[in-house]
């Protein structure tokens, strides 16, 4: 388990990507092609970014329920676009039974039984979660009603990549109803900013807040909002999406609900959701030729301490030196300023006495897992009451006397997290260009940045800029001036430039 | 939404629950027959329980990863045993595609799409699993092995009940390996303990810790210890179990490691699972005629104000009169002496101030989800200064001094938790029966009594004894002391009794 160092980024971006992931021991893929493995010390990673959202939601009003793995064919025959939107590539299950292989060895599927109506595993909920809300919304006391889903979905995707693209993913789906279009609206804006709180505070992603065009919106949406994130390399990935359903769902669901003057009216609804997507774009923004980046306030591990012990003795007066430490990082913790959370982040600490791995193993080991802070403790540093606490992100060792040690661990992993986000944000902003001729836009979007040009409001235009270019429109500012303008494919009029990229 | 009354449970048990389930607002059956709907309300039990049992599991050194939730075909075609226990009855995946019917409305399953080889829905994933051990142990320093994973399952089930029995289900299954024997057989000990302190201390469900019969016991396991619990009906519930897999897994899957010494070993090991069927042992144990009951350890809310306003200068004067009882709220707490926990319970309370509903119905709609304490505070409260709190289990109603309020919501919801699980162990040993004849057996079983009886050791007895009577060896005492007898249907000789219960 000695560190193998990883293919530079600049050579190979893929191989980098995972070869990375291996060794920090993320995930890995699964000889069953459509799934992946989540390995414990992804999984950790994960199970706090959920956490803290789900508490966010939670402190938004929302509630969590449990809806059906399998949806009847039926559910999606109603129209073309249900199918092309909700289960073009799926997986069908047919037949309820497997028997013993009457000419030959293993187990074949019984053809006696054969389902009379297939089920489709989930793609998404919207149709069950759907007809549900038909029986429980009646009366305007019915509403908001506010109902998130954690759950796995299946969509299948032949060219698969470890959490940016495999066929059963987890994720979460917010379905939520209510009496009017500007409850919804709001709603559906809200809930973008407790995205942006997660992707900024807690992941340290600088995320650009924008409107989808028409053409990248998801087509039962009235208006789809989304955080669109700067990778390292500069192309963009659309890290989760909050839409305005209008009464779409309400008119193909039938769902209405009675308001205080006893008339029946349409539900207005948003949905939004996130992905293990969000672990791609957590390695793909902070992560170098070198390791894992983990920003502290979502690290499983915090400090480290490694002793550094020839006997048994050795290692228990370490211990023992250690004690203090340890009873005042138990009071200490990572302070950071949420808006949509009240809670302080408990600061995470062990002490690896394993006798089995050598000082110099653990150090390759929470290297590759980007541990924030490792502390070594040898007889000598005792005899002079100080810690040598390296810092992962700097590679800085810094020699701090035993009393201020539990203050210099709680500040330093809050620079970290705060330097992680600035550089994020630095990144984004210096590769984001302002252009209005058609030759600088092809020239910059090939070299990767993030363009923001006029283009006139057609579909046609938009898709002949991404047949040229491979650039699509990510998103469109909101709440920013107009200003008039020329398209650059086209020169028709325009009144807002657009965000251009290459995307993931 | 005012209170139906339930049938009674003398009456009609099955009738009784469904009424209870749907009222309380926990689950419903979902018109995908394979598949129910957990609500809101029952959804936030079920995390509660989660939660604990999470946090339990992590302290005892494990940790959580995820694994694909399809399997090929072929890794269950080894063993006609594979089959039989991991997917008889299940779902296969065939196609991977849906299309536009050409031949008429809708969209059927395109006959190109046609996967190579069938996928099963993981009934359970030990195949999975245990392949992906076989790369990951090589060393005796990969050991142990303490993985868990919170997933859901399908295995088709034709009579469907909620939360007993449904083909989707949701679980927590752990695969371990170990290097040793006996470090697995303590592992598989200590998290039947861990089971045991989450039905005792959290749950309030008296569970009995005993050994499967061979017979009973999972076909891959050497060894397999339950919790039995009895319902009010009495009859048994198998709530969890743990089973001691010996080498079994390890020579199916050839998962060896090199010890110290550099020999290669097979592993041994253990798994165990705790389902949402849990839900149901809690509805069945402490529900009674007029509503569910559900413990304060694990209730989404306990304790509701319930303001008595005529006017908003009236519901002002309220909240800020029980401004001082929140205050102290968020400071007290629920103590329960856990054997794996140290995390004392935050007391939830919430002021209900919807003027679009009646106090009447405010109190019904709480007493259906039985928050444990309802207050209901008028403007004559606040002239004695008092509250009078109403206890949702004896529905006894105390006027208490405001100063004295939190105390004594703080001290009735801990009497409230240790009653009802006070209440479930003596209704266990009032209704287990020492017999010794098989005359007596019938007319106790018959009566759906515990019975602890001597048999002889063999199947067919036991067999017997199930097709005559329906009763069958729930489980075999673990460290009783031997006792000579007669088998109650051969009576040949026997030196354990064990105990016989129908079951669900």
């Amino acid at each position: 388990m000695s560190k193998k160092w990883l293919t530079k980024r600049s050579e190979d971006y893929s191989a980098w990507y995972n070869e990375l992931v291996e060794q920090a021991d993320l995930a890995q893929t699964s000889e069953v092609r459509w799934c992946m493995v989540i390995k414990p010390y992804g999984f950790a990673i994960r199970e706090n970014i959920k956490e803290s959202l789900d508490k966010m939601f939670k402190n938004t009003g929302h509630k969590n329920a449990y809806f059906p793995l399998l949806i009847p064919k039926s559910y999606l025959s109603k129209e073309a676009d249900h199918v092309e939107w909700f289960a073009k590539e799926c997986a069908v299950v047919t037949h309820h039974r497997l028997m013993t292989n009457p000419n030959g060895p293993g187990v074949v599927v019984d053809p006696e039984a054969k389902l009379e109506e297939e089920l489709i595993i989930r793609p998404t909920s919207e149709t069950v979660i759907w007809r549900t809300y038909k029986d429980r919304i009646q009366s305007h006391r019915d509403l908001p009603l506010l109902i998130n889903q954690w759950a796995n979905v299946v969509r299948r995707e032949m060219r698969t990549r470890l959490f940016l693209r495999t066929s059963e993913f987890l994720w979460q789906e917010w379905h939520t109803a209510h009496a009017t279009k500007q409850e919804a609206i709001d709603e559906s804006n809200l809930m973008l900013d407790v995205y942006d709180d997660l992707m900024k505070n807690f992941l340290g992603i600088y995320g650009i807040k924008w409107q989808k065009s028409a053409s990248e919106r998801f087509a039962w949406a009235d208006d789809t909002l989304t955080i669109e994130a700067m990778m390292q390399d500069g192309k963009a990935l659309q890290s989760c999406t909050s839409h305005f359903l209008g009464q779409n769902f309400a008119k193909a669901f039938d769902v209405t609900y009675k308001t205080k003057e006893n008339k029946e009216e349409l539900v207005w609804a948003t949905s939004w959701w996130m992905s293990t997507r969000i672990m791609w774009a957590l390695i793909m923004s902070h992560s170098d030729d070198l390791w894992l980046v983990v920003p502290p306030a979502i690290a499983p591990l915090h400090v480290v301490f490694v002793p550094i012990a020839k006997t048994d003795e050795d290692l228990d007066a370490i211990t023992e030196y250690l004690m203090p430490i340890f009873e005042s990082l138990e009071k200490a913790s990572l302070s950071i300023s949420w808006q949509f959370l009240d809670k302080d982040i408990d600061i995470v600490y062990k002490i690896d006495d394993d006798d089995q791995k050598s000082p110099g193993r653990k150090f390759a080991e929470y290297e590759m897992k980007w541990v924030p802070l490792r502390v070594a403790v040898g007889p000598r540093d005792m005899n002079s009451w100080v810690l040598e606490i390296a810092r992962r992100d700097t590679s800085e060792k810094k020699q701090v006397a035993i009393e201020d040690a539990a203050e210099y661990i709680q500040k330093t992993l809050y620079d970290i997290q705060t330097s992680l986000y600035e550089t994020s944000k630095s990144r984004t902003n210096e590769n984001m260009i302002y252009v209005d001729s058609r030759d600088e836009f092809v020239s910059w979007i090939n070299d990767n940045k993030f363009v923001l040009a006029h283009r006139d409001w057609t579909a046609e235009t938009e898709e002949l800029i991404k047949q040229e270019t491979k650039a699509t429109i990510r998103c469109i500012p909101l709440n920013s001036d107009e200003e008039l303008g020329e398209c650059i494919k086209t020169w028709w009029d325009s009144w807002k430039r657009v965000l251009f990229a290459k995307a993931y």
